[in-house]
């Protein structure tokens, strides 16, 4: 009887040490957490339609279905961040691929990162002209090259030679984005205020897959109306763009000169990693207290190794949203 | 006589509470400090001549008494930092200006950056080919824009039209580096496996001024027989190069790829900032403990805003350097 006992006890204890997800206070990761951005800043209810409205809600959804799909079906946070940003660089609504905003040259120059947590790789191009998903070639640069960042007429002929889909400039031109840029134009020859409205936006996208992997990837047109290859944030790595297994993945979007020189995304790794924060209080404290208080706008999104998220911004609105096992928001302004 | 002694006490009390510095356990705070590095890698003695060691080294004692002059006079880390990187750039001997290596092209793609650790602002270039000092461009972007980071075609129409010296390309042509490119360019048709040794390189420098602000700036050529635009650590500010008041300021040097990665420099000041780590703990902690374990190679220089120096490096030498009132030192090899 002694025997048994002593037996059902160890296999009580050894099943309770394989089976730390069953004690409460150390709450369960979710088999895969998925969260998007489509950029943030004067988004307001007054500014935008009904029409316009669900429209970007409906891209926002099929971005979340697109990266979803494939966490569920085993698939790797890389592999999801890479199709949710596709999807976006495709769709004409964002400050991405189709719908990048134009340099003051009339030109458009799309800058991409992509970081994996699990390896530390990255890869990133800045200032490619005629790649039609930036994000692609940013993928490429990660997996077949020793470098991080490829840039200008370098990184075309790299894309190119790698089989990616090469376009004529004209499949960037927008109307609406042409239309920011005269406006923006007229209003520098005024010398008038030039609004922070339509001049920035960026797509990204952070993910943890059921096997505890995190993965960054972010892409934009930069900043309407930029000059002298200008290069913003996003294929920063480190600023735009992070992601480590040990803390979080982070994406960023806004002001990008603020973003490079407060170091957003390695900040808030690096408030996990030396200082011990959660998430949540080093995403506030970087966002809403020290870029706030030297008037960098913007925000981010990102995951942590145990699937809490984060998506702060300082501004009227970001697009944004997520997705977990049984849970999914999509949402625009920052009274939601 | 009590109130004489009482008088007399409260004359100790207030003068002790105005100089701080009179206690030793808060050790002051020198009136000036500058670091200089010339670039990390295998660099030793049996590789070196005694003709070529008595040059570097007379170049960076000369490039320590132009910032030290700035310095000693009154002048700002910034200045300081400037005429340094400048005077380095103009030499032949190191990987930056003048010295730059050549791409895969046969050409010369040049990177600088400069971080104000006073206002946190910050500017940089990436891939000029006919700006004499790519550090002056990076002072203008950061003085004259509201953008950090400039490359290619239009970094250099910028440079022009800010009135900086434009060069003929062949200005960069110096005889070994493009031997070390014919060399690389032989290895690699050979599948042979390439040596470190002349394929990376930089300069760089770290000051605090009398008011104590920081000032960090860098500056390179690059990669040998990069391609495709390749742009490494230098220009991107938190990984070769970083400058905060409240932490320090750092200059990094080594296989840019790792140190964009590990976002180097930005992790030193985060390490303190987050972390509370002392500069030398920092330092090491990143050169020596997560760089080398997953094979990243080199080093940086850094001051804090006690006047505290960092000079570490996982490689065979590093030429560096440092002056404070009353001291200086240069220095080469790891074991010295």
């Amino acid at each position: 009887m002694k025997d048994i006992i002593f037996g059902l006890s160890i296999l009580f204890i050894a099943s309770c040490m394989n089976a730390p997800e069953s004690n409460p206070s150390e709450p369960e990761r979710p088999a895969y957490t998925l969260v998007i951005h489509g950029g943030a800043g004067t988004i307001t209810r007054s500014g935008m339609t009904p029409d316009m409205e669900a429209e970007y809600l409906a891209v926002l959804d099929a971005a979340l279905d697109a990266g979803e799909n494939i966490l569920k079906n085993g698939g790797t946070s890389l592999e999801a961040v890479r199709d949710v940003i596709v999807l976006m660089e495709d769709s004409p609504l964002f400050n991405a691929g189709k719908g990048a905003v134009f340099t003051h040259a009339g030109t458009n120059e799309l800058d991409a990162a992509v970081m994996d947590g699990k390896t530390l790789m990255a890869g990133a191009v800045a200032a490619v002209g005629n790649v039609k998903n930036p994000i692609l070639a940013a993928f490429e640069v990660m997996e077949h090259t020793e470098h991080v960042l490829l840039s200008g007429k370098g990184a075309e002929e790299f894309a190119a030679a790698r089989g990616l889909e090469i376009v004529d400039p004209s499949y960037f031109f927008t109307e609406r984005r042409w239309k920011s840029l005269q406006t923006v134009l007229e209003k520098e020859k005024q010398q008038a205020e030039l609004s922070e409205q339509e001049k920035h936006g960026t797509v990204g996208a952070v993910a943890l897959d059921k096997n505890g992997n995190l993965a960054a990837a972010t892409s934009t047109g930069g900043m309407t109306n930029k000059k002298y290859g200008r290069i913003g944030d996003t294929p920063v790595v480190g600023a735009g763009t992070y992601a480590d297994n040990a803390t979080c993945a982070v994406s960023c979007t806004g002001h990008g000169e603020y973003f490079i020189r407060y170091a957003v995304a390695h900040d808030v790794s690096a408030a996990m990693r030396h200082g011990g924060k959660s998430l949540a209080s080093a995403a506030k404290d970087i966002i809403h207290t020290r870029l706030l208080s030297n008037g960098g706008s913007g925000g981010l999104i990102a995951v942590d190794a145990m699937g809490n998220i984060s998506m702060e911004f300082n501004t009227e609105g970001m697009y944004r949203g997520y997705a977990k096992p049984g849970e999914r928001e999509v949402k625009i302004y920052q009274d939601q």
